[in-house]
C-alpha cells in the first residue's frame, strides 16, 4: 500500500455490531441501505448518488461519446502500489482514455463475499474515491450484492465508465497507417511483477510497485495539443505483445519494434527471469501505446513527457507494409522474430 | 425454463477441446479473444463490437441521459421463466427505464468460474441477446474475468446501461405530490417464490413462474401519451413494501396501500404461507409501481393495460399529508399498521 494516501477517518458503519459482511448486506433491507447510505454514497459524495434513485440522470452536450465496463478480480485485494479498488477506477477510466474520451462518470458494481471484513471494504471504497477524485471522475450509480462464504473471493469490483469524445478524430486500429511510429508510454512489466511477488512472497532490494494510475490527463494533453493520434491501446492483460498483435490483426498493418528500446526496469527483468515470464506479455495498469503519424511524433513526446505517468515515453517501433497483420521485433542481438499471442495465460488474475 | 425460445445453435467454439471455462479464458490470450469473437461478439452482433476497441463510441443528441448498474449472482442460474442471462438484461433495462429513459446501449461483465461447462456459457448468452433483442437495447462493450475454481459460483454477470429521457418530467422521489395515486404494474412475488421453489426442491400444481421481463415498452408508452408521472420503482430486491419505504422517507410523503387490492396468485401466497414469507417484501422482475396525479390515473391505466408486462395495473393506494415519511397498510380485515422495511433479508441470492 506504498504510495498510498492515509485513509484515517473511522468507518461510519459502527462495525462493532457487524464486523464483517453479512448476507443482509445485500438483502435491499436495512442493513444494505446504511451500507450504501453512509459507506458509499458520503465517500463518493455527489448530486447524483444523493438522490437514491434507480440510476444516475445527467444532461450532456450532442457528440460522441465512449462507454466501457471492466470487472476487477485481482488477488491479492492489496499489492505495492495499489489495491483493487483504485484499480476498478485506473482500469476503466483508461479504457475511456484509449477511446480519446474524457472520461466523467462511473458505475460501480460490488460483489462481496459473505465475511469480509468491514474495515477492508471501507479501506477499499476511500481508495476508490481518492482514486477518482485524483481522475477527475465522478462514481455516480452504484450496486451491492452481497454471496455466501465461499462462493466469492472477498471483493469483485465491476466498473462501466462514460466519457465524452472533444475532438474530431477517430481512435481506432483501423485508423493506423503506414508510417505511424509507435509511442511507449513509460518501462513495462511492473503490475504484474509486483503482484506475483506479493503472491510468491518474493522480495527484492527494493520493492517493485505497480504502475497503476490513470492515464487520461497524458492522453487528452495530446488531443488538446491538436496532434494527430490514430490508435491507443492500453497494456492490461496479455501485456505489450498482446496489444500489438490485436492492432496488427485488426488493422492488417504489420507493427515492428525494437526490443533494445523497450524500457524494462532491472530488478523487473531480474523477476521475470526467477519467473521464468516474459515482460512483453506482463499486464501493466497505467501504461499505454500510441500510434502517431511520423511528423507528429516528436511534439507527441514532448507533451508527453510533461504529465508524471509518461514521463519516459519513447518510440518503440513503426508500422510499415511488409507482413500484414504481423507484429515482428528485432532483439537486443539483432535476430527478427514474429511476437505472437499467448494461447494460455501467463499470469492469473491479475486485475 | 419454460417461455424460453429453443437455442438450438450449436455452440461456436469446439468444446470438445475445452468443455469448461478455464483460467486462459479471462488470460488475455488466444483463448480470450476466440471465445469474445465466435461467443460474444457474433450472438451480440453490432457494429461498436466489431471495432475490437477498448469501449463502445457511439454519437449522441443533446440531452438527458441515464446510466445505471446492477451485479447478477442469482442462484440457481436458470429458474422457471427465466435465467440470470436474461436477468442480467432486464434489470438493467427496467432501471433505465424507472429513471424515464428509453434504454439504448449495455456493457455487460462477466466473472465465470473455472470450471463453467462452456454449454452454460452459450446458452446464457444467447438467452442475454434474445432478451437485448426483445427489449430493443444492444450490449455494445464488454468484459470477461475468469477466477479459480472454489472462488466463484459458476457465472456472475454484471451489466450497466445507459438510456435517453425524451422528456421533460423529473422522475424521482422528490417530485412525489400529495394526492398522487400509486399504480402497481400486477401481481406480486413471482420471481422470489419461483427461484425458493427451484432451490427447496417444492412442486405446485402448476409450476410458478419468475416475471422477469423488460418493462421499458410500458412505461415509455406513458411518456409518449403525455401522461405527468411523479415516480416509478420497480420491485426487485425487498420487494413492494422496501421500494414504497424508500419513496416515502426520500420524498418525506405518507404513503398509504390497502393489502385487499395487492394481487398475489393463489399459488404464491400458499409458497408464502409454506415458507413464511411476506409477499409484499420478495423481489419481482417484471413489475413496478407509479406515481401518477389523480386527474391522469385513469389513462395511465388504460395505457399500461394494453401492454402484455401490465395487462392487470391497479391501483393500490395513494399519497397523503399524514405520516410524512411512512407507510401505513390497511388489511384485509380492516387494521391499520406501518410498514417498515426489513432489516435482515428474507431471500438471499435473488438477483
Amino acid at each position: 500500500m506504498t504510495n498510498h494516501p492515509d485513509f484515517s477517518l473511522v468507518c461510519p458503519i459502527p462495525i462493532s455490531d457487524y464486523p464483517h459482511v453479512l448476507m443482509a448486506h445485500g438483502g435491499g433491507g436495512r442493513l444494505m441501505q446504511q451500507l450504501i447510505q453512509k459507506m458509499f454514497t458520503e465517500t463518493f459524495h455527489n448530486a447524483y448518488l444523493d438522490s437514491a434513485h434507480d440510476g444516475a440522470v445527467f444532461n450532456m452536450n450532442a457528440g460522441r461519446l465512449a462507454f466501457t465496463t471492466d470487472s476487477y478480480v485481482v488477488q491479492p485485494l492489496y499489492f505495492p502500489g495499489g489495491d483493487i479498488g483504485e484499480l476498478a477506477v485506473h482500469g476503466t477510466v483508461n479504457d475511456l482514455a484509449m477511446c480519446g474520451a474524457r472520461p466523467l462518470y462511473l458505475s460501480v458494481g460490488f460483489i462481496l463475499e459473505e465475511g469480509l471484513p468491514l474495515e477492508t471494504l471501507w479501506y477499499l471504497v476511500q481508495s476508490m474515491g481518492h482514486a477518482a477524485q485524483v481522475a477527475n471522475v465522478q462514481i455516480v450509480t452504484g450496486d451491492t450484492k452481497v454471496v455466501d462464504k465461499g462462493k466469492g473471493d472477498g471483493i469483485f469490483i465491476n466498473t462501466a465508465g462514460i466519457g465524452v469524445i472533444e475532438h474530431d478524430q477517430t481512435i481506432a486500429p483501423d485508423s493506423v497507417q503506414i508510417g505511424d511510429v509507435i509511442i511507449l508510454s513509460g518501462d513495462i512489466g511492473r503490475h504484474g511483477i509486483a503482484i506475483m511477488a506479493q503472491r510468491e512472497g518474493l522480495s527484492f532490494e527494493s520493492e517493485i510497485e505497480s504502475d497503476s494510475a490513470s492515464v487520461a490527463s497524458a492522453v487528452l494533453a495530446l488531443f488538446d495539443a491538436d496532434i494527430e493520434v490514430h490508435c491507443l491501446r492500453d497494456l492490461t492483460r496479455g501485456g505489450l505483445a498482446s496489444a500489438l498483435v490485436e492492432i496488427a490483426q485488426k488493422s492488417q498493418s504489420h507493427i515492428h519494434i525494437q526490443e533494445p528500446l523497450i524500457p524494462v526496469r532491472e530488478d523487473v527483468r531480474g523477476a521475470c527471469e526467477i519467473l521464468g515470464l516474459d515482460p512483453l506479455y506482463i499486464a501493466n495498469e497505467g501504461r499505454f501505446i500510441a500510434f502517431i503519424p511520423h511528423e507528429d511524433a516528436e511534439n507527441a513526446l514532448s507533451i508527453l513527457r510533461q504529465d508524471p505517468v509518461s514521463t519516459s515515453a519513447l518510440i518503440i517501433g513503426q508500422v510499415t507494409n511488409e507482413r500484414q497483420g504481423q507484429v515482428t521485433i528485432t532483439s537486443t542481438i539483432g535476430v527478427q522474430r514474429i511476437v505472437d499471442m499467448l494461447s494460455g495465460e501467463q499470469l492469473p488474475r491479475i486485475c
